[in-house]
């Protein structure tokens, strides 16, 4: 007998004989389920096989477009072949079209004659558009929402532009998520006060580091008002917008056609892998598959989808049978709407008993550290053979939050339900997000092996774990 | 006596008092004059200004166009207003425009229906056009001339793809230089040979570091024969045509629409600042005036003309007279053409024996350590005293070669005159160089004043130096 427990699968193969025959079921808690789990995913590339598919395959996936369909139909068409039982839930999403974007300073003090500077720039996601052959109008620097306000009347008819510049230290310090919170408010509130002050446009410094003349993209509040163009300059060229302002007046002439259409049908994705003898219990593993329209949306949030996807994957190569059921969900419209997170949200109110906990991954394929989750304090040390199994690839961390703050299980973790996240290195996840440079060589194979090996484990572990984690109060 | 020799100023006012009223002279090797140049510089924002001038209100200023042309009339009034005498010499430039960029691949092994992926590019220098609808043919992917050789007739009509990584590597480890050589050999030549091999238009993965999905453009070898289509891809580009290659068969639609127009007027821009005893010998400083079109050249050559333009102002402020003259150029052509480089050399072939020594400032605003020099190794030593002088701001490194390859004074290298260029770190200067973020955000103002106080040091050491460093024979 000596030799059969050589290997951790042993233990688990004994276990499963016990069970009788068939897919193998194991206590939560189980050191050797969770090490064989972690070193599965360690050592494998189908995640990132996934991600290559979605991102060099279909591409750009905006809520709306073709390559939103087609991410829809390849994601089920993987999961039907792993055995998932795959559902499309209906989504209604906005549907916004980039269109040209142009811009150049036609007039600003020491100008040569014959001379104008080109920006760069592109629209926000639900920008509305200029005349054909675009505007022209004085540009006005601020850089905050009070001195705005302060302007007054002197708006109306200019196009404003928030030089608010990103803070990379901060995001350097491990604090990129409040970082990008503080620019995004600007990005969603400027150009709606702006439109309300009866600016002609607006435009916001790109939110994200990494200065090469790219734009971030991103959503905006233009879509809640008068729906004024607004685009995301480069860093660069707001700072020269600023340094010309200091010389004296300057003027740009602005092209920004995109479209607002119908909305359109779209769909969540939901694949489940049915539990055992709490079958009717439900854990979630999710991320978003929409991404914006100016790369690949390999960072955000290709990774989640993969990594998600490669849960399902680990456990049927393991042949390991969860107690509660496992529901990959690839969201539709995180970027510009949530829809899809609202959609299931509606869906499900009157069951959101039987969810026992979501995992939500949309903060890039950084190096992982471990998880996040809104669990009570005192539920924390249920989650230590977790760290156990995690720490020998340095995933152990659980960092316990009041408020876990995904979009899209939003709603749901605001019901009451513990929402989980992996986390992760985002140091320079701003620097790519949003951007033309969002794209498949920015993630790291081995990176994504940890992360699946993260939310395979943290999947299995809440499926089959004795303790009711329970519902957390929580305020909207 | 003794008060008025606590500020090293007061040596050289004593000197110049023997010497008579006026500007002061003083021996190239006095300590105290070098130390005064040195912190003048470092105390002094004059050519930063100038390099936010040329910038800010100039722009792009690519061989022919409009920014060119203000360049020109910018810095002419510029060292005028010093009192230098400033003369245009005539310069016969390419002049090539931008015009339509896009390219997407139509059709890949696995592509879903209604799908396609967009490629971002920028036009190589010189490149020809496609029609004005574009042309559609498959990709062929290859990573050296033999490769491309090794596929025959298999060439003709498709589009050949150079994907050959910039090896940051290399840069990092201080030889960016060479790595950018091996980089730009590819540019140079392997559209040339795709063409001549039948290639319906030639793509080169981009030269250079940093990967945020930006183009470098830069000068191709097509303008020598059968003039195709010829761009650079981003890196993150090139790696998605590649793997999805490793696919299958992969069609690219591609419209380039630059023109070609006849040779454009341009100039030299050279400004003179008398020396006394040795006026009719010259000591030349320079930088090249024009930039590409993508941005606004701050690094390449920005802070090679503003540093230039720097030692004028700085002997101008200190009341120094040079013994020999110095002549500040701004080159015109350096990018595509070397035309000014050449102009000049034709027109002063008769008076290199006059020409004591030439500076050319071209490897961005980076970090000065010292300068480079192509002497004898038995001249090295006469230069100690300006390593007593730089070494305190960290810039006294003399490094000497046989040929210091600077482009514009390439000729007058070749034909003995000895060039010396500033020693930079260029880690990152190839992340940037030819490339849409070439911004004046680039340059730290601080390192700029480190390159005015290299130049000057030595613009003065080189005029007034008493050993004649010779003539060093060249090959070509």
């Amino acid at each position: 007998m000596k030799s059969v427990f050589k290997h951790p699968l042993s233990l688990t193969l004994m276990a499963s004989c016990l069970l009788g025959a068939g897919a193998i079921a194991a206590p939560a808690n189980d050191p050797a389920t969770l090490a064989q789990i972690r070193d599965s995913a360690m050592s494998n590339d189908w995640a990132f096989e996934r991600l290559s598919d979605l991102t060099d395959l279909v591409g750009p996936r905006l809520s709306g477009s073709a390559g939103a369909a087609a991410a829809v139909e390849q994601v089920a068409d993987a999961m039907r072949k792993l055995g998932a039982k795959v559902t499309l839930q209906p989504v209604k999403v906005p549907h916004w079209v980039r269109g040209a974007e142009t811009a150049e300073l036609v007039d600003y003090t020491g100008r040569p004659a014959g001379i104008s500077q080109k920006i760069v720039l592109t629209a926000l996601g639900g920008s509305g558009a200029t005349p054909a052959a675009g505007l022209t109008a004085p540009v006005l620097v601020v850089r905050s929402f009070d001195e705005l306000k302060a302007l007054g009347t002197k708006v109306k008819g200019s196009i404003v532009l928030f030089d608010v510049a990103f803070d990379q230290e901060m995001a350097d310090r491990g604090h990129a998520g409040p970082a990008y919170g503080r620019g995004s408010m600007i990005r969603f509130g400027g150009p709606k006060l702006a439109a309300d002050m009866g600016a002609a446009a607006a435009l916001v410094r790109s939110v994200g580091g990494a200065n090469y003349r790219i734009p971030h993209t991103g959503a905006t509040g233009v879509v809640d008002g008068a729906r004024i163009p607004a685009a995301a300059v480069t860093a660069e060229d707001a700072m020269l917008m600023t340094r010309l302002s200091a010389r004296g007046p300057v003027k740009m002439h602005l092209t920004l056609t995109p479209q607002n259409l119908p909305e359109a049908d779209s769909f969540n994705v939901i694949a489940d892998w049915p539990g055992s003898d709490k079958a009717d219990e439900v854990v979630i593993v999710s991320g978003h598959l929409d991404s914006w329209d100016l790369a690949t949306g390999a960072n955000d949030d290709g990774t989640g989808v993969a990594g998600a996807m490669g849960v399902i994957e680990t456990l049927k190569k393991l042949n390991l049978k969860p107690r509660r059921t496992i529901r990959v969900i690839a969201w539709m419209n995180e970027e510009n709407g949530t829809r899809g997170g609202k959609a299931y949200f509606d869906a499900n109110k009157d069951k959101l008993d039987k969810h026992f906990a979501a995992i939500e991954s949309d903060s890039g394929g950084g190096r992982p550290f471990g998880f996040i989750g809104s669990v009570t304090p005192q539920m924390v040390k249920y989650f230590a053979p977790l760290k156990t199994a995690l720490d020998p690839i340095g995933a152990g961390v659980f960092e316990r939050r009041d408020i876990a703050g995904a979009a899209d299980t939003g709603p749901m973790e605001r019901a009451g339900v513990p929402v989980f996240e992996p986390l992760v290195d985002s140091t320079t996840y701003f620097s790519y997000h949003h951007t033309p440079a969002d794209t498949l060589d920015k993630v790291s194979p081995l990176e994504l092996k940890r992360h699946v090996a993260v939310m395979t484990s943290l999947s299995w572990f809440l499926a089959n774990m004795d303790e009711n984690i329970g519902r957390v109060a929580k305020q909207d």
